[in-house]
């Protein structure tokens, strides 16, 4: 189906994000920082996940409907290496769910708000996905991403 | 009921946090950063509710089952306050929810991971909530939350 033949109404109740789909934290290293996810408090992790195009590694965490996904860098110069060298380890960012990622892209960057790529990428488990700029967000570095087909989450 | 009563059993598959219950997000000024959530991306938002013992205000937004929360500061000197002034705003933590936090803050003791505080403490909504040592969650600072009696969320 084309983007243009179900792009939401802004303003009618058909346009918004969601639902969450997960937050990205940011380790040194996950041999250091999943035991306190599983161990600790007790959640269920699936295998580490590589991303070499993006230089990632990744280990989802599932909490009810949403995920924890725990990112560790597997080159020097990627977002999260930078990110865990200025500030440490944590929050990096938050991914909500969308029908239509290519139309919400330019949606967004009609008011103002131009994703960071000008097409969607390919992220973990094959969802297709856009960051905003955090200073849209406040400080806050919001994804969007819509799941592979054949795929709800 | 008492807490040890219901104690789940750690390793059973008894214990485990969960659903997600909300993302903190640290604002300067909700006047400021509610439009994104709301106008932007087309999320619904609650009132504002004063917390005047912990020194801010807080606006839910509804995500899924999930809720964002946008907490700006009324006074110099609140967690929020230290938090904006020496990294900006942005994520802040991530709340889980527990059935029994009096429980859970024990248990978490008991594995060297003692929360912030002795005795849980009345945050938004009327829910019993502890915060871990951001230590603990390898610089992710971790709250867990008991919904008021009778309060699904």
């Amino acid at each position: 189906m084309s983007a243009g033949s179900r792009a939401p109404v802004p303003g009618s109740g058909e346009w918004g994000v969601g639902p969450l789909d997960h937050i990205g934290i940011a380790v040194r290293s996950l041999a250091e920082a999943l035991p306190f996810w599983t161990q600790v408090l007790g959640l269920p992790a699936e295998p580490p996940e590589d991303l070499p195009h993006m230089g990632l590694r990744v280990v989802k965490i599932r909490v009810g409907e949403a995920r924890i996904e725990l990112l560790e860098t597997t080159r020097p110069g990627t977002p999260i290496a930078k990110f865990v060298e200025a500030r440490g380890p944590g929050l990096h960012h938050v991914c909500f769910r969308v029908t239509d990622v290519a139309w919400a892209g330019r949606y967004l960057a009609s008011l103002g708000h131009k994703p960071l790529t000008d097409e969607p990428q390919v992220g973990a488990g094959g969802a297709l996905v856009l960051f905003l700029h955090p200073r849209a967000g406040h400080g806050v570095l919001v994804e969007l991403s819509q799941p592979a087909a054949g795929r709800a989450s």
